[in-house]
């Protein structure tokens, strides 16, 4: 089968032929009609040090994908050859305490596809049946693909509610505007995004967040003390995984607000505790992933709703083996989400 | 001043001449500008045993309204002369363990204007500083009048999270509807309203819910399950006060949903428990009121935002004077919210 | 193997011979070590409507039991011969929107063992793997037969805070006892026990319970307005079943307290809503079975914790040949848990 | 009257005579019988950077304290001369959107007694009648006085659900050894103590925490992965203000728990918010005051209940002359509670 994988140490990947894998008692072997480019994919392509502390070589990657089912394992039940697939990319071992509290998410020895177990950029996948989700037949291959990143806003968003309060996100890039949405259309009073890239900004202007202030053209932190008569946010989210804007964007909280860490910062941050949260007393939620299978049946709802359409959030479709152009375009942060078809 | 009072135990009202009141220390005199009917108000006019055993006659009645403020108790700070307000209707003692811990509208010693202490029908009114909330000026005193019913709708729904959420409502009176309306823009998969009024279904359906079912004409339980495909619904919300659908109303609830109750029964309750809320583990929330001034903030946020326009649940305005006509209609349990405009 | 058995439609049961019985690939075959008597049991002894309209006979009946693995189904991990294992009674079918929602104990299709498949008043039992939790070494056989019922009492409390909160809990039963026990141990100012019978009562006391009530002896509504002067109970939990009593157990609860629902009415209750529960606005749980495995989580760490000691709360073992001597002192409501040893 | 007052920008306090106070229509006047020293009131001493940025001299501050009122303010009601009470030192302005949302804790425009009006260590002090919580009769006025302390403890771990779980709580000063307490009693599985000082630790053993640790002398990340099975801590409590151990207190967590910080930072705190929060899905919780007056009421129900005996954690009692002394034990961090009794 035609696969992109990483091979060497450095900066790239390789667009090549491996035999289609083989698969496990427990798991489902799919045919890949989808797979999205993740920040995790760009980290893997560029070899940061992110990448190269958690990946062996030669190694497949991707693993935001949709996909149909074509075998199936022994032991696996409830699933069989022609059900349309979305991946949940966290593999949980089932007998933490985490997995057995409901929290399969944050397993203690959880494992991630395309991180851990080879990936999706490829004709065919190995799925384990314990992160399959049944598609709903109006649910597109390609919409399937991004319900893992969409997840993520789902989820983010559920740890607060929006309705009637003032939400800002930090971060317009593909998660972000998916949490923008889920804030609107969970009855925010208004929603704010905050971004660099003037067509991240234009995007999430596109999709409905009502205002989108640009960090370098604006002081965010009075811009949105002036938009809220001084009351500050109800709601913040921060999706920029930038270390440097954590004390500015729990300034705009309002005292007693919430605040949801979902971007990933690279190493560690200088956050004034004392005046951002004790002394405002916040509640901050880490985020990550997508609670199983909550969040799935949330997001599915929405979908179904059609109370918001993620349709145009994908800006791009490419060719598994134009990887170069996607993913070098990827890397720009300029764009919505990029998807591979297959 | 112009007034409507109740003057004798028996159907009916009286349009009359009275003194302007006096205020005391903490108090607000008010200028009336609208005030809506509430079905207390139409107890008091067909003179049930619900007003009788409240009511003490002669009696100036009605408490869902808007005024502007027109002279300030001694001891009251933070309102002056000409301020817009709206009335809250539940006066606090403010010092028992409720009030002392957030439950002001569940006192343990409240009192209740138009029910306990002079009402609104009139020109000018008694409002304790208390329960005085400040009109933004973007709001009109008509829907300023309507914020205390929409507050119930608002407060009904914040005890769940609706978003991606199947919710079901009971009774698409003015409440009812304003609860449909809440859910939808927080994010509802879809809203469904119940009643046995053809005119109440269809302003259901102009203001946005999405299934409207005739109680008269199609089973709801059955029905339900056919457009859930089984799963039940994750919200009920009872508004209709008629005992003898609560056994209906929550087998509509999916296992581990959320049953809110807001409808005044006449008398006790028939329900099965067992299969009803234990064997389904369901969440029953009593609602009453609205929090303060939580609710208020939130409401506010929500018609400031635009994401809903309640204008149009107003259905019908009259003068003072034509009071049979508005309490009449008002008991047909056919309309929308009816306004007196002083 | 010996085994207890209903065989015919009549009070009544069966002292009998039985072959072992085979298991599926999922499931344990276990020896029995300690089998405690439920209330079901009572009524499949008893043949109740309750027993009648859920039973096939013959059955083999019994369920709150712990026991050693001797075989392993094929396709089972993590379990092998010589565990020690305690069993959850309800089997969750794994695949239902409740099952994948971290609410597997009111799956959708759930099946009781000992009610719908074969239970464990015998020599070995078959015990689903999914429905296993091991033992912790420290707990013996018995609390661990016991760790059944004693996770309702931990179930029913997690729906509230019990810190320095006002507990009152009706029914003195074994269940009702280890409520009261987990109240205490979570902080309760002070907790109250009722039930009519003197022994239960003294059980209660000794297990330290600060006030019991004869409900056949005092007034409970207006003995706990006087304890709590006239504040009212934060937290009512009912465990009678005894559908007289839900208006006056909801009577001696604060506005804005929260009531707990675990035991079982035959038939519906008449409920006075509007003053116990909408004006209270009282938050009501339904409560049955146990969180998987997030109550089992909890009771282990209590039982560990040695906060509490549960042993006394069995206060009879009986020989299983002895059943008609258990199982008609069980029925007389006097006692603490009747607990067979195998 | 006899004051301790802060005359001079540098180290040291004067113990001098000052008119009693004369105080506003909205006040008390107190007769102070008993006053605790606070890490506030060691700071004014020092006359930190902390101090020198609020406080302006000449300035009589303590803020811990209870007292008997002696004069009535001509628009309170609900006090009278004679009322034993204890001091709320967050005086919120009754107005803004947090204190009108029942989070009048975090004021926006929030004073503190004895930071930025004149506190209690004189014979007499003013309170603000929305400040003053009236003592039960059967708690003295020494215990009175450290219920604002105690009441930060309760309102910490009311953040969480204690009952069953793990706890570790940073820092072993009156605070922290309240918390410990509370945790305890709230019936935590065990409880970890942590600090430097020998003589808090032992304090802290004596009141019931189950295991205490010195972070000079043991590895507390492994020690506590030892005592937990690997599980790590539910709950992780810091009281310490010491930035340099937040990522070694949130190590201890087990991911998908619960971080109270309480504790005052001087300055950023360095976290490593993606492994320790983010990835962990930890739930952060900021912590300032107590609750008005909701932790108020729990913490006199503690007290009431005699589960837990707090006299203890006073260790040294002081006239206000002998302040130095007083103060200077203080800061040696190696104490419980200081009160000076007038």
């Amino acid at each position: 089968m035609k696969a992109l994988i990483k091979e060497k140490p450095t900066r790239g990947a390789k667009f090549t032929d491996l035999p289609v894998p083989r698969i496990g008692d427990h798991d489902l072997l799919v045919k890949v009609h989808a797979a999205a480019i993740c920040g995790t994919d760009i980290h893997i392509y560029q070899w940061s040090e992110f990448a190269s502390t958690r990946v062996k070589l030669p190694f497949l990657f991707g693993h935001e994908f949709s996909a149909k089912v074509v075998e199936v394992g022994k032991n696996v039940t409830h699933f069989q050859k022609g059900d349309r697939v979305a991946a949940e990319t966290h593999i949980p071992c089932g007998h933490c305490y985490q997995c057995t509290t409901g929290l399969q998410h944050v397993c203690k020895d959880m494992k991630i596809i395309g991180v851990h177990t080879a990936g999706a950029f490829a004709d065919y996948a190995v799925l384990p049946a314990v992160c399959a989700w049944k598609l709903d037949p109006a649910i597109s291959y390609e919409i399937g693909a991004t319900m893992e990143p969409f997840g993520i806003g789902v989820h983010a968003l559920s740890k607060t509610k929006p309705a009637g309060k003032k939400v800002i996100v930090f971060g317009c890039g593909p998660i972000g505007i998916y949490a923008q949405m889920v804030a609107k259309m969970s009855g925010a009073e208004y929603v704010i995004g905050v971004d660099i890239s003037p067509e991240r900004l234009d995007l999430a202007r596109k999709m409905g967040t009502d205002i989108v202030l640009n960090a370098k053209e604006v002081n965010v932190v009075e811009e949105v003390s002036k938009v809220s008569k001084g009351l500050g946010m109800d709601i913040v989210v921060e999706l920029t995984g930038n270390k440097g804007i954590v004390n500015d964007a729990s300034k705009t909280l309002r005292r007693g607000g919430d605040i949801v860490l979902v971007g990933l910062f690279s190493g560690s941050v200088e956050w004034d505790l004392v005046n951002n949260v004790i002394y405002k007393e916040a509640n901050v939620y880490g985020v990550t992933g997508r609670i199983m299978w909550d969040t799935w049946w949330t997001a599915q709802s929405i979908l179904l709703s059609r109370k918001i359409d993620v349709t145009p959030v994908i800006t791009h479709y490419f060719d598994l083996k134009d990887f170069d152009k996607a993913l070098q375009l990827a890397e720009s942060a300029t764009t919505g989400k990029i998807v591979f078809k297959m």
